[in-house]
């Protein structure tokens, strides 16, 4: 028996989300069906993370218990393997290597990097339908950035908690929050230990009434004192979310 | 008679390419139906350069001339009016502007940029499948940019050039070639005042023998010298050409 760590990338559209649910498409059930394909045997694979409805990935990870016998099996040879299982869903197995069984996608991350597209303009969107947010009001991307800046640090952040998120505290650690325009894109970057159901896409939408002018700096500050959700801004889109890189 | 000039991005998947073609869904096509609808008469629309099927972009140039009376028309109003039309099609009028009766897309163009972009890996593509094509083998891309700064300046691009292209000469002046690699993806962004048909496609096509270590730096000026199509490499696929911005 060996431990395998797969790096994962997926068009998060036709699926229900990362968990296995029953009679719906999703990245989970794709992936452990496709092993099942490959190897006849049905094995539960363990993500760094749900994402939810809709979410894209560039880099999730998942780890799961593979026995091949005396066989060997290089990480590429396993990676190709899933991937021919898995066409024509849009799930492709990155990369694949045999690590330390005490390895555990979940609870061994040190850092996740999350990006959120937005596309900033009035017109609809011909190339970036379901790869972004269409936010057709200006944005200020500099004062998203400024205000964003609050939430740097570790805090209890229940206002940007979904009401159904079954961690066991809101205390995270928010490293890293970027928002930078470039052209009609403004593109916000986001990394930290771990994150609450929804959290990013809560903080977006927050800071989104920043950069509309609507609130101040202040007012992310005041919301994040708050710990009540209702006194935070929408739930963006999750078309717009990418799971870019998790560090182990 | 008003002449206005617009700006338009698309999607060119579900097209046959820019040029309008009996019974089939054509980008000109579609905005000529579009403004057919808004103003109740068919317009014949002039764009600054026909793009081939499947190839993209995000900022095609068109003129066109409107009687509209003397009800006063701004761009926004006419964009808006044309976007409204235009779904559920994959294109967008971006911008549209009124301009002097003397401007030709076509033939007022000062300079184009084109972005050509490669996903190098060998694993398959989950969310670039149809915007980019997809490189197995390991490219080099410095030695590909290298290579390709023999094709600046004045030419006779014969080599470059499809069978089928009707421009009266294969003369072109390539004012920049420029290709980067940022984590798995290669872009190519080339400018010019004109291209000839398939002369961005053929030219990424035959630099990839240079980014796979097949061809030397030398072999892309044998092949321009030679003047001869069936010397130079493949054409690639449409889906990573953008056609990006038309300068006048």
């Amino acid at each position: 028996m060996k431990r395998w760590k797969i790096t994962i990338e997926y068009n998060g559209a036709p699926f229900v989300g990362w968990q296995a649910q029953d009679n719906q498409l999703s990245v989970q059930g794709a992936i452990e069906t496709a092993i099942e394909k490959f190897c006849g045997q049905f094995i539960r694979i363990q993500a760094a993370g749900r994402t939810d409805t809709g979410v894209h990935a560039r880099g999730q990870v998942a780890h799961f218990d593979l026995d091949y016998g005396d066989r060997k099996l290089e990480g590429f040879e396993l990676a190709k393997a899933i991937n021919a299982h898995l066409r024509p869903h849009p799930v492709t197995v990155l990369h694949a290597e045999e690590v330390d069984p005490e390895f555990n996608a979940r609870f061994s991350t040190k850092n996740k990097l999350y990006r959120y597209r937005i596309i900033n303009r009035w017109t609809p969107l011909a190339i970036d339908e379901g790869f972004a947010w269409h936010f057709k009001r200006p944005l200020d991307a500099e004062a998203m950035h400024d205000a964003a800046q609050v939430l740097i640090g570790h805090h209890d952040f229940t206002s940007f908690r979904d009401s159904e998120c079954q961690a066991k505290t809101p205390m995270r650690t928010l490293d890293r929050l970027d928002i930078t325009r470039h052209g009609d894109e403004v593109i916000l970057e986001t990394e930290g230990k771990s994150f609450l159901h929804h959290q990013v896409r809560n903080m977006v939408g927050t800071l989104s009434l920043v950069g509309e002018g609507k609130w101040a700096k202040s007012d992310i500050k005041t919301v994040l004192d708050a710990r009540d959700r209702t006194k935070a801004g929408i739930t963006a889109p999750a078309c717009g979310l990418y799971l870019m890189r998790i560090d182990y």
